[in-house]
């Protein structure tokens, strides 16, 4: 064991595993007898074999030739400093969940170290059985082995690729909140999830800690945090790593958790002291649950957590020539970085892959020797083949409502203002309450806000805080909620993303212009669920459902830093297989959008609706003949008889359509004659060319309604150029005239707001009259009238702190 | 004093400000006799009053009439529930500032309670010296009062027109790291930082509280950090005012601070309690700061913090009606809704406003009493006054080296391999070295990597943490260092903004995947930066500068969720006044470019340029004359002789130039007749008409250099549609056929990902031939050829991991 490594070469190699000493830990009691410690220590060998494999070996894959260049890659990726902890911590998972039959799933927060969890699934021999071409045997151990960090074939991350994880960890900080969204509503699961040091520092990681406060004993699983201090990032100690032990104590008795220490890098001690602290913890997460089911009484346990401090690159050379490497920060990626060109370097290679001894680890086919093979679970109990991580294969439908009977009455398009989010709440609250096992809500601390309270009619907000007396006057918080509210949008989209991906279904809301502080989260989902679609064996989960509201156009009283609706540029970005947007222009058109989404898979569904009254245009029929098409002619609306239009009115929003209407309204009061279209865009993707996104037009669809010769002024809820970025290809796109927010903003009334990036009803009718030929002095004189009527209504808004009343309340005739 | 407050009416409004009972304290000596208690009691009433009238009333300031609606603002927007703790805090500092003569700044991390903010600054003068409309007179005061979210007035955050403040608190989450930012470097300085406590649940809040360990005691200053555990957010209770004091004190000291509590709500208590614990952490700072300085060794203090606890809403009535008021969330915004229809609610606010007795804390004129007015400290010793809030004041210019010093000679273009980012390190080693108290590099852990590690020399990476030994084997780890790096994009960019904002310079450096995770913090960043163009007192401050490196071309081990370039999408959406883009294609333009961005003001500057080795193009007086336009045609690179090209193929980026250059020398391989004129961009915004920005160029300048009629290629760095939202109104732009990162990547090799998506040379050339007319047979046969050359590039890096070598290390001639 450690002291068959123990030893300095003379090609200044100090092999060593002794850099922290024996073990130190809050729990020891021995609880492994020599021959356990002998074999788990044998597979942990085993698995940092293979990690070591994975970084360097094309060929001679057991070492049996003795190692040349030829067999090393040509290229050296990925990374070695965090697989010994990680596999440590699997393997010592493993001998409890034999012991308990335990349901575990394990979250790699530090998916750098993804050896670290390929080697251990290919033991247990789920990747094989995954990927049979990975065999387990001499060859298959090759093509596994060169098929890393190699074109064509799977990253040093926790990549969709892999058995057994739901968690990338491509990007730093979501392995807690995403740990928490698996467990929610799975009360037997355990997440057993690997912290990293580095990740800690991370703002969204330092919050989700705190997502204690939202987990029900009774009705979810639990999280078991290993926080790996591993000492150092790439080329950085950790803080964490670098305080006391007191503050580090400290900090997380105050994060709510009860920590239990493992400090040291001598093997043996090492594996008595996790052996007995997981152990430990795992009595401990289950005594507190057995309390509150027993009892039936929700109450926040101090959950157990680990603190593993192991030396950076454990088992590695302590020193390679005069740098330090095992426990430091140069042990981060591939630790000896010049075996091909050095050729002492690749006898220290060969030296350190052969101290595993493994010779002795596998059988003459290439496969772990039997008596190892044990140690491991079975099925599914095999931690890279937990079933919850293909969440896909475990999702039920939603049961959902039957939409249209939440629709409004609309006798008449324009002429009475309504909450469409409030409306839409009701239908939310049923969903809510039809899926009481496999549905919730998520947003930081805007539900309300965003007009959505109905749905704690079926579902209070989950509390597991202290509560007060007031709580009772409309706190709406409750041990068994099914609405989560933090102000961490991290929190809630990284809770939420571990929901879905665990086989559930969810929605996020958020005040439009902060979900920019999720963009990159979004991203890492949006490329998540598109290499999924590459992975065969991954069942499509639900869509992420993004609602956004507290839209742009009604910011009076928080400004201009409340005002930024670019999230959708974002989105566009992302892959069409896997992207939504949604823009319905009321209340029935929110509805019948929300059913789809919910209905859908693998997508992430954006949907922008501001969550104010306003006016409503289209009965439930129309609403579905017009969300089914995504995009369409307004006939009501329009003045062209089905024929060749003077001009087309195109709006792409809730208010910006109130706008467009109002000024084809307008125009129709000023210019009696003019042959007016208006077209409503529902499904953003509509407008890009077919070959880009499967929601688009063909050109002679797009044709079709925008023509290519008239002008059209587009009204839109976004940055104007993105429909331009949409566009571009089209035929028309030059008569195309875009309004928008142009980022010009402040406390402003809404006319005002519309009116200073021209996206009200007096600009879009001058802007119209602009661009028809041919109006002479009649346009000329609607158009110094708009004019007027504009300045009149600036005024007013200076005036009065509102805009006038005929045009807040509104009622467009027709 | 509290007890004039004390009364239930028959309105049902019951006012209190006992909810939560007699101070509790760590630190309670009473330091205060009864006439400072009284003093400091009724100038908190006084900014409490005001903070009233700011949200109600736009007549009638002083109730010097019985109030009526017509006194009433129509619209009722504002804060009111932290208004109250704020000015608390703030004028409880005030005493320590006059007694100690103290260099404090306030930041208002709750921002939605500007009230307090405004209310001070009103009082103690400077509100009406920089605004002198917003007298200190009755009219002064009705003013000052209607301009508060009234449309041309001024928003209820602290908003760039808020003297005093750097923090507009309208996204939460900044506060402590800005606050870090601005006393870095800055001695003597103390930032009174009040941090709300929603705020506190967000990520980016979480680890910002880890920036002591950042923090120099010997020559920066110090934050005082004063943790406002108001209750609630908007609709609910705060996770942290909802855990055991056991869990808070452990959480803070786990931080790294010392907290002291100060809890409570009745009036005569708290003043003693917090004057006390206040003069405690003042009398704590110095003493840190005193030992550190007079010894000459920094070391990492636990800073002292307070934990205040008072009622959300405190001093108003505890009920209106059924509901809670005082001490719940319903008092977070405008606290008695209904005061225009209900004329029992107009009665209850004229009582409430009343009972903080106006008529004896102003004068006849409406000034503030002479005895109140002593209170607050005197000209710069005002908080609101603080010189550092209007960092732009006290900057000084940065003293750069000549850039052209340390270019490298490039003899002939596209032959050289050579690493832009190592020679530009070696100049911004040089800028460190200039600039030792004005200049500071921020990375997450990244600048080593991003080989930007000269600057070691000059200045090492801040660490207030424990060190080890193995630290001196290229730690580079110091006290007193230049360099902050923390794996927390959220805090480096928030110190970052607070460096800049308090007048000094610096550089952001991150992989360009990861730069998402900022989107937010920029965004509001550019929205400061603008408002405050339109702010007259504000002097312009440095530029902040982003350098994305570890661009999406280069990212063969961590594959597809490192790579993302849609940063500058982002970017695009922000105003044109304060955002500049800039895409280096080599060595010497980035260090061109870097000079310009270094002294440059107002603007957010991002710079994308690749770490890798790359082929270099430009000597000296090539970069400078191609970057002082922007954008150019490089001769050297056409074959169209200064006449019409057949094809213009253009670049903007570093790798894709390299490819898009190799194309044309593939083109001119095979068709050696072909008329070719090479463009390249620098700088992105040229792009763009000259009417949407400063830098856009005019239709006939474009003209001259794609031309509106030939086919041009071009091979863009980011999202190739973000060239075609650029250039949708240009002649020409159906003629544009770009090509860029089209999010499809995996671990793929440089090729394999260029080729992947399009943008490699072999398909660039394709492209071109497609694109030309009559080419004929040698079209179609050069076409086959290059398919070809390209499907064995493939096939190579797919065998061997690697390029082929004649591609990687690929000399361009001409």
């Amino acid at each position: 064991m450690a002291t068959n490594v123990e030893k300095t070469t003379e090609n200044d190699m100090e092999m060593s595993t002794s850099a922290f000493g024996k073990a130190r830990a809050t729990v020891n009691t021995n609880p492994l007898d020599d021959e356990e410690v002998r074999k788990i220590n044998d597979y942990f060998h085993a698995t940092l074999y293979l990690c070591l494999g994975m970084i360097y070996l094309r060929e001679n894959p057991l070492l049996r030739e003795p190692l040349k260049t030829e067999h090393i890659k040509r290229r050296l990726l990925g990374h070695w400093g965090s697989d010994a902890g990680q596999s440590f911590t699997y393997i010592h998972m493993n001998r409890l969940i034999k012991k308990y039959d335990l349901d575990v799933l394990f979250v790699s927060g530090p998916g750098h170290g993804a050896p670290a969890v390929l080697s251990n699934s290919y033991l247990e021999g789920v990747y094989s059985e995954v990927y049979p071409n990975k065999s387990e045997d001499v060859d298959g151990m090759r093509r596994f082995f060169k098929q890393f960090s190699f074109p064509g074939g799977i990253g040093s991350h926790a990549t969709p690729e892999t058995p057994g994880s739901i968690h990338e960890g491509g990007e730093l900080g979501y392995s807690i909140s995403h740990a928490f969204g698996t467990v929610f509503d799975h009360p037997d699961l355990i997440a057993l999830t690997m912290v990293g040091d580095g990740e800690s520092e991370t703002g969204p990681l330092a919050t989700s800690w705190h997502s204690t406060k939202f987990l029900n004993p009774i009705t979810d699983g639990a999280v078991l945090p290993v926080l790996h201090l591993n000492g150092y990032k790439i080329n950085n100690p950790t803080v964490l790593s670098r305080i006391s032990h007191k503050e580090l104590e400290a900090l997380f008795v105050g994060y709510g958790w009860t920590p239990f220490f493992v400090e040291g890098s001598d093997l043996p001690t090492m594996h008595q002291a996790m052996a007995s602290t997981l152990e430990r913890c795992i009595t401990d997460i289950r005594e507190a649950q057995k309390k509150a089911r027993d009892s039936g009484k929700a109450f926040r346990p101090r959950w157990p957590m680990i603190v593993l401090r192991t030396p950076k690159g454990w088992t590695g050379p302590r020193k390679l020539g005069d740098h330090m490497l095992e426990g430091f920060w140069r042990s981060h990626q591939v630790p000896i970085t010049d075996v091909l060109g050095n050729q002492s370097s690749l006898q220290n290679l060969e030296e350190w892959m052969k101290n595993y001894n493994p010779e002795k680890l596998f059988d003459e086919s290439g496969a772990l020797i039997e008596e190892l093979k044990e140690l491991a679970p079975k099925g599914k109990r095999r931690m890279s083949a937990n079933p919850v991580a293909n969440g896909g294969a475990l999702r039920h439908k939603l049961h959902l409502p039957d939409w249209r009977d939440y629709t409004i009455e609309v006798k008449k398009g324009g002429n009475q203002l309504f909450g469409s989010m409030e409306q839409f709440a009701k239908y939310l609250r049923d969903v809510v309450a039809k899926n009481l096992d496999q549905f919730r809500v998520f947003g930081p601390d805007e539900t309300q806000s965003n007009k959505l309270s109905a749905i704690y009619e079926a579902g209070k907000k989950v509390w597991m805080g202290d509560y007060l007396e007031e709580d009772e006057d409309g706190g709406n918080l409750a041990y068994n909620g099914r609405v989560m509210e933090i102000l961490s949008e991290h929190t809630c989209e990284g809770w939420l993303e571990g929901y879905v991906l665990s086989g559930r279904h969810g929605l996020l809301n958020s005040y439009e212009p902060f979900i920019h502080i999720i963009d990159s989260m979004v991203n890492q989902h949006c490329k998540w669920l598109e290499k999924c679609l590459e992975v065969e064996w991954r069942v499509k989960v639900a869509s992420l459902n993004i609602l956004l509201t507290s839209t742009v156009w009604r910011q009076d009283h928080n400004g201009f830093t409340h005002q930024d609706p670019g999230f959708l540029d974002v989105i566009c970005n992302k892959s069409p297989e896997v992207t939504r947007i949604y823009l319905p222009p009321d209340a029935n058109c929110l509805l019948s959008v929300m059913d789809h989404c919910f209905r859908s898979e693998n997508y992430v569904n954006v949907i922008v609706a501001d969550k104010q009254e306003h006016l409503q245009f289209l009965d439930k029929d129309q609403a579905i003949a017009h969300c089914t098409k995504g995009v369409g002619i307004w006939p009501f609306a329009s003045s062209d008889q089905g024929g060749e239009p003077d001009i087309v009115m195109a709006s792409c929003g809730d208010v910006v359509t109130q706008e467009a209407l109002a000024a084809t309204a307008l125009l129709r009061e000023h210019l009696p004659d003019l042959k007016i279209r208006f077209v409503n865009v529902v499904d953003l993707f509509k407008l890009i060319p077919d070959s880009d996104h499967p929601h688009g037009m063909s050109d002679r669809e797009f044709k079709a309604l925008f023509t290519d010769d008239k002008p059209c002024i587009f009204n839109f809820h976004s940055y104007p150029w993105l429909i331009h970025r949409l566009t571009y290809r089209r035929k028309g796109q030059h008569n195309l005239h875009v309004r928008g927010y142009k980022e010009k903003g402040n406390i402003d009334t809404p006319l005002e707001l519309a009116i200073r990036n021209g996206a009200d009803r007096f600009s879009l009718a001058i802007d119209a009259i602009d661009h028809i030929p041919h109006l002479g002095n009649t346009g000329s004189a609607a158009r110094e009238e708009l004019l007027n009527r504009r300045i009149a209504a600036k005024n007013h808004s200076y005036h009065e702190g509102l805009d006038p009343e005929e045009l807040t309340n509104w009622v467009w005739t027709y």
